[in-house]
């Protein structure tokens, strides 16, 4: 093989095939990628989640994880938010022409590793490669198919007056990680993605409360618009208590450092659950016997009052109003 | 909204869902996108086929098409190659910041109109907006589920030695409509693409004959990487005869002066069908009565003789040896 990928390895030929072969399938070991049909096949019965998200983050490499982490871990997490099991994920690779092979390597053993971990298989892909300058050196774009448990309804319209918000762990993270190591900033301590895969807390979370009413992921946009979106669709208030949400001492100076509020930085490896007010203490306890759901804490509740908006309660006992992002706060960090 | 596309268009923030709302949403609408949750969800029952493909081509406008039909057609196209009835597409977009909006409306109502022809509903999607110059203008790649027909069993290693070869019309019409409108070039004639969704012709193809033994869509490579994967996966050799393949004088005369061959050049509305030689003469009827193959012909057959070759039976008399496309002939025609 060469040590950068050429247009070659896109073209469907001879070349294409080898790369696909030796670097795709031979990592993602399993039945339904190895038949090599334009189409994957299996059984499934029962109600299905499909999802679909874009990974276009610079650099590809950052402290905790890397743009092939991401790519599964974000897709995972879009089928775990609807409730459902992650089964199969499709990888679409949009590669620059002069990628080092090795950094292309280095990108699927994580996908392969990441998906393990998730439980998922990677069963369908597609590669193409554009000119040296008409992409960022790779896009992916994987799409996942999952199995909703039976009798769960998550939505983001369900959130009722008395729910509360449960969240598990520090905000900001990933964001400040991306941004860290694009601009080769330090900030007096380490910062790495919280990018994980979420399928397992989850479904713990649901065996001690299969009527949670709504799971979000808050990626672009943060905590804040994403409890923006719940606020809205419900048709409810939410007020959050600022104590209770963790920011670690890293990055809550790199935000200050660099003007950002936390509120709205991209989490990949976070859960924003609207429980019912009687599950709330079993769901918390479960999230904290989960290795992703350690520091879990309730961050606030839904209210009747004021139906849509966002209120944050200060730790100087003030509150204020979060809106939900108009500007573009950090862009390509997914 | 503004003219071009921002970076706060992929932000996640109230201009991205402003963007998602007033143009996907409303191109689009059905039930399962409008919920706007992460995942679409849908009762599913049977054996389900699962494909990706991603859409780079340049320019985003050629002549019968635009990236957008492309990118709902290949992929409906390949779930019906398994046999499949297409059902559900996602839909994930990287934009280059500068991308004026009419030309992605004009996109958006392409998709959506290619998908009520293939019969197929946009569900999920994803949007990211990259800095001017990271992209070519647009990149697409779209994920699909589709429900493989009952007691059908497609596979590219199924070929047998006695089975004929059929195609529903004339070849090379999209890469040489493609190269004629990104190089400027006229070639004394119309040449537009062929890019149609199939699952209307494979279905009526698979109910007069569900022992079809292959189905395949010669884009990447064209009909000679196609077939030479046929031959290779079900160990038996092809024999084709040249006077059976339809090329356009207009297409021929292109390749004869670009110095293509039409056998490796993509098509995007093709299907290659290996089948038993008791239904051949069915299949090539039932196509016939289809819009998208009444130019069918049985271009071949399969032989024990040579395995994993391809060999054609020129119009002089002659035979050569079809290999698979080894360089790279026509790069981002996909």
């Amino acid at each position: 093989m060469t040590e950068r990928i050429l247009l070659t390895h896109g073209s469907g030929g001879r070349t294409a095939h080898r790369l696909i072969e030796e670097v795709f399938v031979a990592a993602f070991d399993n039945p339904m990628l190895a038949a090599m049909e334009d189409s994957a096949t299996a059984d499934f019965s029962g109600r299905m989640a499909f999802t679909t998200d874009g990974f276009v983050v610079h650099p590809l490499f950052f402290p905790g994880g890397d743009i092939g982490k991401l790519a599964v871990c974000g897709t995972v997490n879009d089928l775990a938010m609807a409730g459902a099991e992650p089964l199969y994920l499709s990888l679409g690779m949009i590669i620059e022409e002069g990628l080092p092979v090795d950094d292309l390597r280095r990108i699927v053993d994580s996908i392969a590793a990441s998906a393990r971990e998730a439980g998922v298989s990677i069963v369908t892909g597609d590669t193409k490669v554009v000119h040296h300058g008409k992409a960022d050196g790779l896009f992916i774009t994987t799409a996942g198919v999952g199995r909703v448990r039976d009798g769960v309804e998550i939505s983001s319209a369900a959130a009722q007056p008395g729910d509360k918000i449960l969240l598990n762990g520090s905000i900001g993270d990933h964001g400040v990680a991306v941004v860290s190591q694009r601009e080769g900033l330090t900030f007096g301590g380490d910062v790495r993605t919280d990018c994980a895969p979420l399928g397992g807390l989850v479904a713990a979370m649901l065996d001690v409360a299969p009527d949670i009413r709504c799971l979000r992921d808050p990626t672009r946009g943060g905590v804040a618009t994403t409890l923006n979106e719940v606020a809205d669709r419900s048709g409810v208030g939410i007020r959050l208590n600022e104590d209770a949400i963790l920011i670690t001492p890293v990055v809550a100076g790199a935000c200050e450092l660099l003007g950002f509020d936390p509120l709205y930085v991209a989490n990949e490896g976070k859960v924003l659950a609207v429980v019912p007010p009687d599950a709330a203490d079993a769901v918390l306890a479960a999230m904290r016997t989960q290795v992703y759901g350690r520091d879990a804490t309730i961050i606030g509740e839904v209210v009747a009052d004021d139906p849509g908006r966002v209120v944050l309660q200060t730790r100087l006992g003030t509150t204020r109003i979060v809106e939900m992002l108009t500007g573009d706060l950090l862009p390509r960090i997914c």
